[in-house]
């Protein structure tokens, strides 16, 4: 059921928060044209502009010449050095810290490595981010992980990949850590905030039916429908590597059988390649080694993208989405085997589904876990900018 | 990105249209729950109702005694007999027409036995259109077919069981057939429709996950994630039915093979079953053997059943729903096999995601996709209700 209609100060709250996420998404951004996208006139738009500055949010200053007559209109940057999120991604192997400015820049960051399974997550995020302190105000921190986070309280849950965080209230913990200096800390699921950042600023942007595949021992995506994130009802939406593609396949850690990891995972592609190293350096030294000619590293690659163009022909049928991203070392299976990815798509995907569908890797790399968790962080400020 | 805030006479429209939904929805509502409801005072309220009822939209009415003090609310109710809409589902074996009345209210409606891949579905639709008016507005007419439909133009694709209506414009066609009856006619997939009656009056109300899965010899699904349906970016999202579950099964219509339909579809369960009959009605036969003891058909409904489970389970961890309805003939397999369809979903869905998920049966029936059509011819008086 829709809700009302809103009230003159929600109209306001809107309207600033309306234009602070067009620069923000943009970076800089005219006043000519916020009033163009806004839909409201230049006078409004200059004391909404003028609230956000007086908020120290904001800046404004005179445009490049245009060649047109007039003078030229005004450009809003974001404050990115003094506005700022932590962001926070878990991973596999290692551990990121980064301050994000508002506009998503990325001031400064450091990294870490993490033993598989290791529970302690807070101790080192909260050193870097002592580290990396800056001037001016911090509006929060976000986490991605590869879990699954309850959307309620951002508790991790015991998952097939969540190892010793599960049951861990991390975001409350790390604010807990350090006392006064994050006003909130949300936690989200690292293909559910790559797919947040490539839909804000990366090759996602404009698109409104986007599914971010992310993989790295485990799979999952981050699936954007109508533009809007699909979370699910406990937050728990977009676990596909544990759809189940191959009845008949192998044994997954999550108790099923045949599920999209097992085929499609880091494990499976360096078995088959007979590397008996792991982590994304072994993946790509795989694809190096088919690149070389190994006949067993072309074989291996070749199974899992016929694997992955199968498990995607699939969630093409399910949500019909117009771009498919592949992140992690999906990322470097997908460029070393598109053409068994698009077999497969063809072969299985319904005419009128694949048939506008574009296969793409991310614009933002492996920056698009920690811009998708300061997204999160950002989240309350867009919402309500002077609040 | 978000839009601007809106201005003085879109709030009054988006104010009308969220009154006139709530009343539609409830059938009738007291002015003080509105007001509730709403968040609006109490005389804004009165001029807005005073505003649909000029249109001839509602009536306004003195409640029941409350055994409170003071004035009983007034109880605004649509005007059900004289706002309404046209309904078609166009179905595998029969077409149905239904007049419908503002607030839902199936007024009156007809049937005729369609052959299956008969591809006139304009004249009867429009016979029974002429033979079902009443006084009164129409506001248009909605279509529901078991195939997919282009978003941008309601053009029917070419799909498994589409038949011949691929490549009909068939809205349109409606439209021209009947010259000044119909102001509008959309079409939908019927899975689509379904779980948008069921979202709106039926066993989804207030639910913003759901999952309708439609069977009949095609497959399908309606998705609501986060409270909106899951359209796709053609308009074909949700054809589940094409999701392969078994790489080693049957070849599918579609042109591959295991897909989903191909284990649970009317077809393998009738073929298992040893019927020689297609059809719902045949359907039925065989879940009346089962219950008789008959051991060919025990041993094919669990087969269907144990499929069944096994997407949804897949399902399940992609979307992590709270609520799954079976519809057509897949509510007689559900509630013929529920003990095998659970215990596939525990062994192949994560704990997290399974744990909360509500299996059911649709509270509309066969009505469903006479109401969703409904609905979506109702969707522009809805939004604009004084246009």
């Amino acid at each position: 059921m829709r809700a009302s209609a809103p009230s003159q100060e929600e109209i306001r709250r809107q309207n600033l928060g309306a234009l602070l996420r067009f620069v923000h998404e943009r970076g800089q951004i005219s006043r000519a044209e916020l009033t163009t996208e806004l839909g409201l006139n230049r006078s409004t738009i200059g004391a909404l502009t003028a609230d956000l500055t007086e908020a120290g949010l904001v800046t404004e200053e005179t445009g490049r010449e245009t060649g047109r007559a007039g003078r030229p209109s005004l450009v809003v940057r974001a404050r990115s050095e003094t506005i700022f999120a932590y962001a926070v991604s878990v991973e596999v192997d290692q551990i990121r810290v980064a301050r994000v400015g508002l506009g998503g820049v990325l001031l400064d960051q450091r990294s870490a490595p993490r033993a598989r399974e290791g529970n302690d997550v807070i101790s080192p995020a909260a050193a870097f981010i002592t580290e990396l302190t800056g001037p001016g105000r911090c509006v929060g921190a976000g986490i991605a992980v590869a879990g699954m986070v309850r959307r309620a309280d951002g508790v991790v849950q015991l998952s097939p990949h969540s190892g010793g965080l599960a049951g861990q209230a991390i975001g409350e913990s790390l604010r807990e850590r350090l006392p006064g200096i994050l006003p909130q800390v949300a936690v989200g699921n690292v293909a559910d905030l790559c797919a947040l950042a490539e839909h804000t600023r990366g090759v996602a942007a404009g698109c409104d039916n986007v599914i971010y595949v992310y993989g790295d021992v485990g799979v999952g995506a981050g699936i954007i429908a109508g533009g809007r994130r699909v979370i699910g009802h406990g937050g728990y939406g977009g676990e596909v590597g544990h759809m189940v593609v191959n009845p008949a396949g192998r044994a997954c850690s999550c108790g099923s059988k045949g599920c999209w990891e097992t085929e499609i995972g880091e494990l499976p592609l360096l078995e088959l390649a007979g590397s008996t190293d792991i982590g994304h350096a072994a993946v790509l030294a795989v694809v190096e080694r088919a690149a070389r000619g190994d006949a067993k590293a072309i074989a291996a690659l070749r199974h899992v993208g016929e694997w992955l163009g199968f498990g995607v022909a699939n969630l093409v049928n399910i949500f019909n989405p117009e771009l498919i991203i592949f992140g992690g070392t999906l990322r470097d299976v997908y460029l070393a085997a598109a053409a068994q990815v698009r077999s497969r798509l063809n072969s299985v995907g319904l005419a009128a589904t694949r048939e506008h569908v574009r296969l793409r890797t991310p614009a933002l790399g492996q920056d698009a876990a920690l811009l998708g968790a300061a997204e999160l962080a950002f989240q309350s400020l867009l919402n309500d900018p002077l609040a």
